[in-house]
């Protein structure tokens, strides 16, 4: 657990946001409080979907357990991490919540390990579905309640707050076909529409940033020095021995123009241009081939938002919605709020990058231009 | 202007946010403050767009004092004394501004009266067409840009804030047809997104809050009892007499239902159904027949949002949009942001009320869901 | 209760403070949720301080309801009505809670209405002492707890915000000769030394700030002007057709120089010097003597802080301190915080104005500035 | 400049507050913004004290630069590695502003680097006595203004808050013996009341919490199994290659109880009893005696004050004050204040602890609270 103290929440965020240097487990202290006080409201409001006091007692051990552990399987960098080592942070708490230190751990809280185990990989034959929801699900889920609202608090972006406490007030169990899903009460809309904005909105100011991007980018071209072999942290002891902070530590001795870029902070790219809606995908298209083939491919660099899409409000589906109880009966929320029918779907952000050492930006920049111009 | 401390912002709206109870005159010091910050802004960044220092400092003058005075021509509760009286605030502005004390005021300022006026009533022909938009313009106008925050401070629904210093430092003089207008900066973007968004909220969850909306729809009522000949208050001295007090102080002498209704907050009407997306009018429509045949048309009220328009997000005429600087030129915002473009156009907003005393709220209820769904 | 939605909080401050507009209904709302929240906690860690399940419940219902109705004895601007009439709004309570609406308000709540009047008088024999305190005793009361924070929201006097969280969580029940007392438990005090601190900092900014202490002597000449026989409110039924709204507005026919400096916001006196400190009397009771030589004494106004002695920190006798319940046993919070034990004890704030029309104020300022400065 | 990225500004506070992760690069960038907004307030008000236009725009820049650098003399843990190694990081910071790159940068900003020097260091003999108090000066230094706030916002104490926006305001230049020294305006006292509350609350809330002060004892014997030598940074190269981070990082390998604490944050040590008053000075003794009987001189910690001196709110000599400019001359703070009179001064704070593993914890609690008690 205390790893997580050198895992920062928001990676390199920090480059663009001095103070976000907030870690995984401020969090995850976060994440259970926040999931603790949903919790008591889902019990206050659906007692009879449990069987009896005892049930809500361990479940309420259960949830709290999952959501302060539920980060343990991150490494350095988390998503980079992820994407230079093959490894994903879900099958990486399999094996650290299996180490006999978390097992005792676990058992001395009175849940049991599969238990936890089930809610934070998120498995879908987990006997408790809303707690899994509470954990690990795409839109009510207590781990997002927590980050939107510290990752805003800790970046200074005040647009990405919204009304954690109206929305937990208004969270209910609401019967469905494959058991009790986690929804709200109509009088909760609004502050779900104000949840809605704020994932927006931290997309666009925050997780999306170009600076934040151009420095994940960097990122990947460290690790895969650091480790050459995508195996060097297969053990999960080698893995726990990594944190953010050891791999700062480690670039001293590289020598290499990423390392050096990610410890100075020196920005090796510039932003060229960047398109957000379903509308711009032409004009994004051409820009990217107008400027491979003035500058050449290996000094452009594309980024689109399909790394974020779990940072996005929800999506296309079905099983992606929050349902809403009202007094008409249960409703997607995307029919009972206009605001939230709008945001929902598809996204379209892209962003082109150049290499500052090789491109006039401003040329790059006029290209670009000219083509959005039409 | 000490008069205005005796007109609350938001009217009738404590009844629903007890504590929104802040005055007009708060709201104008707000809006000089607002004002001020943005044509520094503006001339900041567009020195070019103003002859010479002593034009900034004259148009400051004026632009300070037109703001402080924009409010002067409201009555005892705005657009209920409008409704009933049939005089519009700004035609009550040209006669209130023509007193002497106002004529001297203005004198000891520095500005020309016919300017102020201009400036207040939103004179096509004003000379100072910026200007004009920062005091009466459709969007980016320092009163909206003040009350909207100190709105939502008041009411304490959080949702309502937006980064004010972000949109302020946005701020441009723009180069278009007629002449200068008020637009942001591309960097400004997410700013005005969150304003947009706090509009949107703030319409939602205050200026159209069911509560608000029944008490004034009482009070329309209460003004007609008060004042049954509508030109008792033509006069513009015995205009000035009276406020939002001396109109609760009145009611206790008046004897009628509504009367009581307001001074004690007896909830007359009861909330039967609401509607919000273009795709709900049609079952908007089959409810308010069902009830009216069921209950008599005199025992419901259907509202809709055609009063408070100007409190929705911008509409669909390129006269009320946001003109947006970027390196590709000048752009609408709607083409610039995604969401603008999502949360502009038309809105569909209605509201079912019941007469509590003579319906069977639940019934009227169960009516419309059944319609609801289907 | 609706008519102390026409009375304000703060009563004239609004005058310095444009926004402290906020009404005694409110902050009723606020004192019973505040109420509520400390009555839990000191169940939560006292369970043994009450018989049973029932007498919870019921000394629960009891102190929310007193909360809610412990200021229906105020009149129109509080303490200068009390002062002018003669009537303290304790005995006001005695008589509007015998009224039958009252009494059948109470009724329907289901809790004593001589209980509740005990809570709200102070009544020394009340049975419930514990409740007493929260209602009205001299230090952690519920109407304190939410006044400090409501005044320094609407007034925006960030310095009198205190962690009113957590002191309602360290509340604790203790054990004293006349029964229990409500002190707090050792982990509270740097959250009781900031309630003390934010006591300090709002009297200083907001309750004895010179502009709201002017205008509140000129108010007091004309409430002599508006009810000239002091009996003139003595019955309750007349009492209660008055409220702050009704004396601003039956000022309008007033034709008097105090009439119209309230109505208008006209400072009648300016400041000439202001002392804070035990070894400043003596300069007070020069600077005093030496204007009243100058002046003459009708055109001098001596402020001194005895009317406002509830308003701060606390004093020095035994009664007015606040136990502390550590592992050493129960202690004085003067003696368990050096801060406290400092800003505990007399106060000596002094303020003398000077008559603008009469005087020159450059002048008289000048005569105290040398005075001090020996 | 971007190792300061890995310097926490409260060093190991994060073992007590888990949110307060930030680092002394954030509150350099915050220091160059609270110190330009104080010069600019400065000028506004005391354009005489400057010979040119030239004279301001230099001395801007180079207050700015100066807080910018005002901190990179800290190794890890600052005090801690200060004590350990015995160089100030005063001493380092002459050093490092002699590198070649840093050199070159204060060229690129047109300051001499002397300059930059005289205020970091505070040397007596600057030419800029002002400028020197806003970056290493005792009291009113942008230095101390930032981190109050910045410490308060992310440990979550809201009462460490004060009135940052009128305490700048109200700074003003006024002329003393030895030149310009930085005061403020009368008007501006209750803003520095909240000034001094904020570094009182901060002091005992957050820099002198038992925790924190319990690890910081540990990490001390980290460093100095770390460096045996304390010779070992004593060149600048090698000390600038350490950060917080490596010496976490390095943790890993030593294998000592001190490192195993501090990586998983083990607590070695208990609170017996703390003492915050000078007539508690003797009861300290008597149980410091009492502990170290019974269980022996090294199963003991005794902490104080006396390093965090820097911390607490100002002294007794005259030099320490603040200079206030009000109508009646230049006066004392703690003359002008009541308050600040009562809140300056010596202070007596005193921790007694105990080691876990060897002692009883209850029991020496126990006999503290017997000493006490008398």
């Amino acid at each position: 657990m205390q790893r997580l103290r050198r895992l920062r929440q928001l990676g390199l965020a920090y480059l663009a946001f001095p103070s976000a240097e907030h870690s995984r487990f401020s969090h995850a202290l976060g994440a259970l409080a926040m999931g603790t006080r949903a919790f008591d409201a889902l019990v206050r409001h659906g007692r009879r979907f449990f069987a009896d006091d005892a049930g809500v007692a361990y479940q309420r051990r259960l949830l709290r357990a999952a959501l302060l552990l539920h980060d343990v399987g991150h490494g350095p960098f988390s998503h980079g991490c992820e994407a230079v080592l093959g490894v994903r942070h879900e099958r990486r708490s399999v094996e650290i919540l299996a180490l006999p230190d978390l097992r005792r751990a676990m058992d001395a809280l009175e849940v049991d390990a599969d238990d936890v185990l089930g809610l934070i990989v998120g498995d879908p034959q987990s006997r408790y579905p809303a707690l899994r929801e509470l954990v690990s699900g795409p839109n009510l889920d207590a781990d997002r309640m927590d980050y939107l609202q510290r990752d805003a608090y800790f970046t200074g972006v005040a647009t990405g707050r919204y009304d954690a406490e109206q929305l937990v007030a208004s969270l209910r169990l609401i019967e469905r076909a494959g058991g009790p899903a986690v929804g709200i009460d109509r009088r909760g809309v609004v502050a779900l529409e104000s949840f809605v904005m704020a994932r927006y909105m931290m997309f666009a100011s925050v997780y999306f940033h170009h600076t934040t991007r151009m420095f994940e980018h960097v990122l990947h071209q460290v690790l895969h020095e650091i480790w050459p072999d995508p195996r060097a942290l297969d053990s999960v002891g080698e893995f726990l021995n990594w944190d953010d902070f050891r791999v700062l530590d480690t670039l001293d001795d590289e020598r290499s123009e990423a390392a050096a870029a990610l410890r100075n902070r020196i920005r090796v790219f510039a932003l060229a241009a960047e398109f957000n809606a379903e509308r711009d995908l032409r004009a994004f298209e051409a820009c990217e081939a107008a400027l491979r083939d003035r500058f050449g491919a290996d000094r452009i660099w594309s980024d689109e938002q399909s790394q974020l899409l779990h940072r996005l409000p929800f999506g296309a589906g079905e099983e992606q919605t929050v349902w809403v109880e009202g007094p008409a009966g249960v409703v997607d929320a995307r029919d009972a709020s206009d605001l939230i029918g709008k945001l929902s779907g598809k996204a379209y952000w892209r962003k082109l990058f150049v290499r500052r050492a090789d491109v006039d930006v401003a040329e790059a920049r006029r290209i670009c231009a000219e083509i959005v111009r039409g």
